[in-house]
């Protein structure tokens, strides 16, 4: 297919459920890693990171930004990719299922609450409190969505990049992506070094590694992979592919499918690849080269990269019919509802 | 089967489909009616009616009463039918999933929040503020959970047999149940007078209907029926027949059923029959004469009656191979724990 690189019947296969009413779940959560400066670029200061999973949440749901008159919006004009992502699963016939995965502000979109709470940095304490409890609620939401159509997993999490590196430092000398142009690996290392000398774990348990320095959407994510009925799509980058090998850690035999994009890709191909066999990994070609606004074409410069399911959301609006001409179309229409706000 | 009363073919059938993990949802919202005195049991003073749905949501979410440390049990042990439907969930193959219908106190267990706040008492003003948007919200539920799915529709709305009879007086003389031993139908009937009063509609239209003078459950049951894909059974009394009685003027071909039970029918067995037609209607024919416990065995006093899908959480467990002696034990052993805090 147009627009999508991987394995034919991979791309098939995932085709045929995507036309057949996929759920878009958006795992949407804080860490207090996102309020250590210069991490990520998934809000304008370091305190208001901890509204973007709570807008990104309004504009999946509800397709506008409810909590806040100033939209998820750069000054530059760049904007979170909930905004793509919403448009293309506009043309889609998925159904999108916001939860709680630890959320500090709750949205004014209907979402499961869960009331996890923002996962800690684990430079200073054990990354999450509940652990057990979303790793259940994980398995709950896998049963209760699973019965026939597929699931998608997407997140929102600013700061979830450093949360990934930390645990995949435990287990392979991986790097993962980031939202910023330069990725600021020292600051990254800097707090995986901190996170090991407060405790250095020897279990290599997936909820366990989670537990100690990782975020509510892996625990959750495994829940939903433990227990889903049929198949399951991470839409993401490293963040996914960390929760991918987690996955395939616990059962070999209930894997996962990834898809990711080409941004992503030039950024950090080695450890999708490392981490995720061909048959399993899907790229979306999305491109934004053409589009009418500056801030939508910074995606070419590798800003933003990831994030939000616009992968999945990319290639569900291609398989339920749409062009790729129509896709961009409508992703420059939606923008500017935006804008004019 | 032993225990359900109905048409041999709509007990096998939904025999059938209980055994295939349905999905429970309980819809537990807030109306003011409710704090118009003597009008409910549910609640130990008009104002504490405001969080029964709260502490039945924990119950059936999570097995316990966790936002009040005096669980939902009057002075003399009667317990909320939630624990009850709970114990008999435990003994099924159901998930089950709780929806704000506006709650007026948020529970501490994983929920579908909404936001809608309480209904208003339609002697008063217009019910329902938002009821496109809970329509909608049902639309969508029933579209994410019933695609291998049965679902089950259950309610805890305290005042909404009153409601129910605010809408069902709109189309026929028709009267509700009550969770009272003795019926308050004066009290019901001033509502209702003073609700036309207030409002007389010439609309037929059922959201129309509901958004005047009804409450949240009625308004997002609408929408799960208008959009699943698979059976819908409505579990509980009058309220579940006034609904099924909405849904029947929308759609002729998408009818849900119904299963009620044997203290409703003693009760209001003319409301249902005429409401609801014989191959949609089952009987549960709870008995809780040999409990060892006095509060249970109140039940067959016509205290309560129905509720939390009591009906529905019976056969459930029936299906998924219990004994109406391992039900009524579980039960007994359930409440204890709620004894014990």
């Amino acid at each position: 297919m147009k627009g999508i690189i991987g394995k034919d019947n991979t791309i098939s296969e995932i085709s045929r459920r995507l036309r057949d009413s996929p759920i878009f779940v958006l795992l949407a959560g804080c860490t207090d890693v996102s309020k250590v400066p210069g991490i990520t670029g998934a809000g304008a200061t370091p305190d208001l990171t901890f509204l973007t999973p709570t807008l990104d949440s309004e504009i999946i749901g509800d397709g506008k930004s409810i909590s806040s008159e100033i939209p998820p919006i750069t000054p530059d004009g760049i904007p979170t990719p909930a905004i793509p992502s919403r448009a293309m699963l506009n043309l889609s016939s998925a159904e999108s299922f916001v939860v709680d995965a630890g959320f500090s502000i709750y949205p004014k979109t209907s979402y499961y609450h869960t009331g996890l709470g923002p996962a800690r940095n684990p430079e200073v304490g054990r990354a999450l409190i509940e652990a057990e409890k979303a790793f259940g609620i994980g398995q709950k939401i896998g049963k209760l969505l699973s019965k026939g159509s597929m699931v998608i997993i997407a997140e929102t999490i600013p700061g979830g990049t450093t949360t990934a590196q930390v645990v995949m430092s435990t287990y392979g000398g991986f790097r993962s992506s980031s939202s910023l142009p330069d990725d600021p690996t020292d600051v990254k290392n800097q707090i995986v070094r901190r996170s090991f000398a407060r405790k250095k774990l020897s279990s290599k348990e997936p909820l366990e590694l989670v537990a100690e320095y990782g975020d509510y959407t892996m625990a959750i994510s495994l829940g939903i992979c433990a227990s889903a009925e049929t198949d399951v799509l991470l839409s993401g980058g490293t963040q996914m592919a960390n929760i991918f090998h987690l996955v395939s850690l616990s059962s070999a035999e209930k894997l996962p499918y990834l898809i990711t994009n080409r941004w992503l890709m030039q950024h950090r191909h080695d450890t999708m690849e490392s981490l995720v066999p061909p048959g399993r990994l899907l790229v979306s070609d999305l491109n934004f080269s053409n589009s009418r606004h500056l801030g939508l074409r910074a995606y070419e410069r590798g800003i933003v990269r990831e994030g939000v399911g616009i992968s999945a959301a990319f290639f569900s609006a291609l398989a339920n019919g749409s062009s790729e001409e129509m896709v961009y179309s409508e992703i420059d229409r939606f923008y500017e509802t935006f804008r004019d706000l």
